[in-house]
């Protein structure tokens, strides 16, 4: 399967947080659209880095308190590895996998299209299984 | 393939922490540990919780540098999804998108006998895939 067919499934929506939003905003954002990273763009189009949960509580140690006066920039990843339409889930596990990224921004042409999760990943690979075990239960049934 | 089958190849060493713990140690031992949750137990073997990134980050908002002074036990899940040695990979991919969690601790006979991931899911299939090339690759060159 394609990441094309993955994004039509789930949508192609990506919510995309400033460079300049203090960590308490990101922290806010985060919990609203219960996801574990947002992509970081400054037109909503660009990418800029990717910052996730992690980021914040890696540098909570460090930072303690004054953490959430920080900028998202200040804490989010800037070399992002991202996946193209045309490359196939396999290889998007694959990289997941070696690079340990659970998020990895879609792109084409540059521009941002679409964010797809180690959860989506998952989540597809169910939905073809449940399809298999249906096609064949209505098979064995006729 | 079986939970016991990935466990084997992962090992079972679980890295627990105690709900006394306060956030601050939590933090650095997420850090030091390189992961995304720990299991939470008095004596290393009872399951009393399960305590992730994710806690830390969705209370942090609320609690702000207070946090750091809170204990495990003020954040950490305690109603947790287990599985057991002989699930599958297939069932296990089902319960973490059913419920939206992305580590599931292994009990048996009520003891804690590994935790798998949702890293270590898509590893297994990417080892698996990897596997059946070669295997392919190996018959189509002799």
């Amino acid at each position: 399967m394609k990441i094309a067919e993955v994004l039509r499934l789930k949508g192609s929506a990506v919510v995309t947080i400033t460079p300049e939003t203090p960590v308490s905003g990101l922290v806010d954002q985060l919990a609203q659209h219960g996801v574990g990273a947002l992509v970081v763009s400054a037109d909503g189009q660009s990418l800029d880095g990717i910052v996730s949960e992690r980021d914040v509580v890696r540098r909570l140690a460090a930072h303690g308190a004054g953490l959430l006066d920080h900028t998202v920039a200040d804490i989010m990843t800037r070399s992002v590895r991202t996946c193209g339409l045309k490359d196939t889930v396999d290889e998007l596990m694959a990289l997941m996998t070696e690079q340990r990224v659970r998020h990895v921004p879609v792109l084409e042409d540059g521009k941002l299209v679409g964010l797809v999760s180690i959860g989506d990943v998952v989540k597809q690979q169910i939905d073809v299984l449940k399809t298999e075990r249906d096609q064949l239960e209505a098979y064995i049934t006729t």
